[in-house]
């Protein structure tokens, strides 16, 4: 069977399921971060503005880490004096106080932080102990509070990691409490290496809640890389979580690459989302054509199933289905 | 983040799961069918030991269809042949009463036959109407059930169509029911061109409950067409539905093609249901192995996540994660 027209995903209200929920834009910065070309700033400039005009409620601009780290956003100053007053509610990633100062120069209103769920990537990504992260994000989310800033607080590896395995609900709770200790108003959950499936999901949501901590206080965010992100987020809806994290295309992930963080792609959860009668303000098709138009940018198709299948066929798929074929 | 070596996804059981389902493995047939490659007929035929050594307790091989339609398996009886004993237990597809002549001379002893959800699939399918589906199986599957066969019906369009759009339920669940009277043990419910979504999974299935059918008696078929295939698997789980037909290494669909079908790939299905602590006796390791074989024959890499996932990691790939990434 080839890919058909358009055809509007049945929607069926789910009970026990939240009837609205916000998805928190990542492409631009978790996506291209990832991606090997560099792209042109008024580009990127360009992709928050039509992922904004899609109705995409927030959108994480970029990162004001050490270009060294990440030369993929070394003009993330540049980038919020292009966006101008459309940027201002953008969260951006800063990583300590340094890039807070940049931020709080720009008149940035939110910021992310990112820290480790574990030993192990604590000391990878941030060359600390897991107890160490803490010590040097209290002055730069005490300072950003002073500020009146909005501090999320991204934790990686809330399901396995590369060199520890699977990592216990237990252990991702207490890091999660530290950072709202600290003075993080949400948590983002993250599935950085994709392993992790829905029975976890829900296991991990239910420990956060016994612990005390809201659901409207909790994101997930799901890496495709094992297929797994959308079942997880079904899970997760269930579970009564209402915040999602999904890159625009897919964006940072390459079905081809092993370098690929494997985003769940924006599309993909729309889809889902619209399927299920739950709201998002985000018009799916115009989502969709902005991550065609990226994916030009980036001179490679996207690896979004939805985008793929919304494209236009070409013309050597106008033949019709093979009859008889049992396809 | 790079990926990882095979990190083992947690297990954790979940309640008002089943405890065990049974993979019906698609790719020799429907997968290889929708693959423009034309693969040699004893690699078919090592493909499906493969796969049966790998502990998929349901293979179907082949399609006794007109080679006009389906070219790609044209070579049914050989393959049968060359399979011998190992074949016997291995469905094929069989449209007429032709194809059963066919597969009764060769003593196979379970047959499938491809029914359609819609008016308009039935015609460009089968060039018949919906009503007239169920006159031409009608000779197949009686003389099938004399013989002493077992007899799957496929249902395809029981999400959505191309020209119909949305299907409602009570349409799928009468020709579900008409399939049984005719002789069917099985029918697999088939979201053919991908865009159901977990609701509606868990609507269709109560219907065929409230009419009456059990949820022994269904299989779930879905393609990845819109990313939605295992998140919908998830929907069905909890409905109760134990059989899932999915595709080694994801078999007939192709990332970059709009013709893809988008099988659901074997290793991602198997990936989520470890991590429920669900049991397949599937040896995830081994259909990875047998997919990545396959993807060699074919000249291009598996479109499964988690086969792609699980490939060793290429020279340029072998750097460390990026510091202070934020990924």
């Amino acid at each position: 069977m080839r890919t058909p027209t358009v055809v509007p995903a049945t929607v069926t209200p789910v009970a026990s399921m939240p009837e609205r929920v916000t998805i928190y834009e990542v492409g631009p910065r978790d996506g291209l971060q990832n991606e090997k070309a560099l792209v042109p700033t008024e580009v990127k400039a360009e992709f928050v503005r039509r992922l904004l005009a899609a109705g995409l409620p927030v959108v994480e601009a970029t990162s004001f880490v050490h270009p060294r780290w990440v030369p993929q956003l070394a003009d993330a100053a540049e980038l919020m004096g292009l966006l101008g007053a459309a940027g201002r509610d953008c969260p951006v990633l800063v990583p300590n106080e340094r890039g807070l100062d940049r931020a709080l120069e720009l008149g940035v209103r939110h910021i992310a932080i990112f820290g480790s769920a574990t030993e192990t990537f604590a000391q990878k990504n941030l060359n600390r102990s897991l107890d160490e992260q803490f010590a040097m994000f209290e002055p730069t989310v005490r300072r950003a509070r002073e500020h009146g800033l909005d501090v999320r607080a991204y934790v990686s590896m809330c399901f396995g990691d590369p060199w520890e395995g699977p990592v216990p609900v237990a252990q991702v709770v207490e890091v999660g409490k530290r950072l709202f200790d600290l003075g993080a108003s949400q948590l983002s959950l993250g599935d950085t290496i994709g392993v992790g499936t829905a029975g976890h999901v829900s296991a991990l949501v239910r420990a956060f809640v016994e612990a005390g901590m809201g659901t409207d206080q909790l994101a997930m965010h799901f890496h495709d890389t094992y297929g797994q992100a959308l079942a997880n987020t079904y899970a997760a809806l269930q579970s009564g979580i209402t915040t999602y994290d999904a890159s625009a295309g897919g964006l940072g992930g390459c079905p081809y690459a092993k370098s690929a963080t494997g985003n769940l792609a924006t599309e993909d959860l729309v889809w889902m989302l619209r399927g299920l009668g739950i709201e998002t303000g985000v018009e799916l098709e115009e989502v969709a054509a902005a991550s065609v138009w990226m994916a030009g940018h980036l001179g490679r198709p996207s690896p979004s199933a939805v985008v793929r299948a919304l494209a236009p066929a070409s013309a050597g798929d106008a033949a019709g289905g093979a009859a008889q074929s049992g396809a």
